[in-house]
């Protein structure tokens, strides 16, 4: 087992990170709850409920709370109705908030976290690779809106995480892959160790604590997202457009996976990336077979871009990479706005390829 | 003109704040709004629109959202119709929040800033005595709950606040009191010399830097309520569960002066506080004219104590005071869980009294 700490720079306190085999049903698990003086309260969708949550909670002796599955799930209403539950079962602030699942879960239920009674403690246990390489570290909390992912939500750490590896044998191969394009997103703005074994066996394990500790390198330097942290957006503008654009239909990974790809292309339009490396590139995401939603349409894309996060006084933001293995800076700020033109010319592309 | 910083000893950044005449006018809050980047939106109710803050978005070429006015405005509805308002507007990362009004239009604002894009800059005007003395001091923010008041909320803290003491040249009789009910709870629990100056004259302006002062001074040393904040509290338990009890129609006020009341009573009957100081705290309240509100059960009452966010395992606490000017202290926790017996005898002497 692999013990961490991340300790944001400032702000906010820090999380105890386990990663191994066996941690749901080890002591460490039910000694760390032991100590916490209030009720503890897990929180999982319904296959996640059947295939670890009911016994959890059973010997954690914590009362369970049952939310919808998919990221429709993470909506206001589903947060409510959580945060209606809580009050009803009388969770006062010694209540412990215990997440179990995947991205969508862990995104949701730390935003209860971070709002009811204005905050009480909470813990991850990541039952997803995206889960694990992404969603859960660094504290983003989200929800999504009409208007787009992850429009709402806080910073808010977790206490502590425990990633059982042991749940990932009952991953499908849809999700593996989902969490896969996150590694290899932190290869491409980052790491190129994880890049050149991923070029070798994209199952090796290491794989996971490599992108683990490149998160958690970059959430320590800039845990607000003021200035680095903007790099782990990578593949996320065009990504997170494409999943509004499928209305959530399209898998976080396969859409940050094409939005790799689309960003690289931007990349080498700008003359940043050599186009020998981007075809490197497009050779490692084949087997994803990535395809456009049914429901994409330009306008419908340029609308969802235009609610980016990393918008500035009007303007669509994109991180671009001069490398495998590194994101580039713009005085600092990581990001940078793109003519119309070249916008439109890496959407002619990408249309092409996907369509 | 009084400009104050407050500095929390961790996590949150400073807070500007200045204090004085003719603020809303001057080119000291023109200037500062000129430094920011994005887009500035004003929010304000209807009553507050009219008489400032139509002028003000034209003097700082800012936006102007409306939202209802009242207790019942600090709702789940009202912050999602902000929120997408914003969204509509396009209002992206640069953007700053200036909640322009009372206690409600401050808290509800704050809450919409922290959450919209996980957080976007925030500047308060308050333009109630509450206001100034209390809602906008201290980085809470709120909105209330089908179970309570307050119950929903993050802690962070504004930019600046300008508090323009003009604007309370426009307050009804009523809304003064409002305010005077913090401020006396500030004496009670901290500053024995804000209760000799409100015994001579309850309109002493320095009444109003004084609880400022105090009420910094304690969120300073405590931020995130984790100890000493908590005295902030006293008179609050009983107060928030009279709020909900008459479906928010009683003022803030008015229930934290009865509350206060009460609170002195059970602080006389567990026999911290000698009866000739609770005579002297009774006296000063009799101009409140306090009534218990029409609604009032004690079943009603005691379910919305039920929610109290001081709960821990189960049990009500309440900040306690051994003098005028002193609030209690139990191993460093501020606030105490009391036997039924006892509650049920203090709730005997507010319905005997205030019915």
């Amino acid at each position: 087992m692999h013990q961490l700490r991340i300790t944001p720079s400032l702000s906010s306190p820090s999380t105890d990170l386990y990663i191994g085999r066996g941690l749901l049903k080890s002591p460490l698990l039910k000694n760390s709850c032991s100590h916490l003086s209030g009720k503890l309260v897990i929180v999982a969708e319904p296959l996640v409920r059947n295939l670890y949550a009911q016994e959890l909670a059973k010997n954690l002796n914590a009362a369970l709370v049952s939310i919808p599955n998919g990221e429709a799930a993470k909506s206001l209403q589903t947060q409510q109705y959580l945060l209606d539950e809580l009050f009803k079962m009388g969770a006062d602030r010694d209540t412990t908030l215990i997440a179990l699942g995947g991205g969508v879960t862990t995104d949701l239920v730390g935003f209860a976290a971070s709002v009811y009674l204005r905050g009480i403690a909470l813990i991850f246990i990541p039952t997803t690779l995206l889960g694990m390489v992404d969603a859960a570290i660094g504290g983003k909390t989200a929800i999504n809106t009409a208007f787009g992912k992850n429009l709402l939500g806080t910073i808010y750490p977790p206490k502590a995480i425990f990633a059982d590896l042991d749940t990932l044998q009952t991953l499908h191969e849809k999700e593996w892959f989902n969490g896969l394009a996150e590694i290899l997103k932190m290869g491409l703005i980052r790491d190129p160790s994880i890049w050149e074994s991923a070029q070798k066996n994209k199952k090796d394990p290491d794989l996971i604590l490599k992108a683990i500790q490149g998160k958690i390198q970059i959430v320590e330097q800039d845990p607000l997202e003021l200035s680095l942290r903007r790099i782990l957006n990578f593949g996320h503008t065009v990504g997170h457009a494409l999943e509004a654009v499928s209305g959530y239909e399209m898998p976080h990974g396969q859409a940050v996976a094409l939005g790799c790809c689309a960003e690289g292309y931007l990349s080498v339009q700008l003359g940043h990336l050599l186009p020998r490396e981007f075809e490197k590139i497009l050779e490692m995401y084949e087997d994803f077979q990535l395809t456009l939603p049914p429901s994409y349409t330009r306008a419908g894309f340029l609308q969802a871009l235009s609610h980016d996060k990393k918008n500035s006084s009007g303007n669509i933001r994109f991180v671009l990479i001069d490398k495998i293995g590194h994101a580039m800076t713009f005085d600092g700020i990581y990001c940078r706005s793109v003519s119309p033109d070249q916008l439109q010319s890496t959407l002619d592309w990408m249309e092409a390829r996907y369509s």
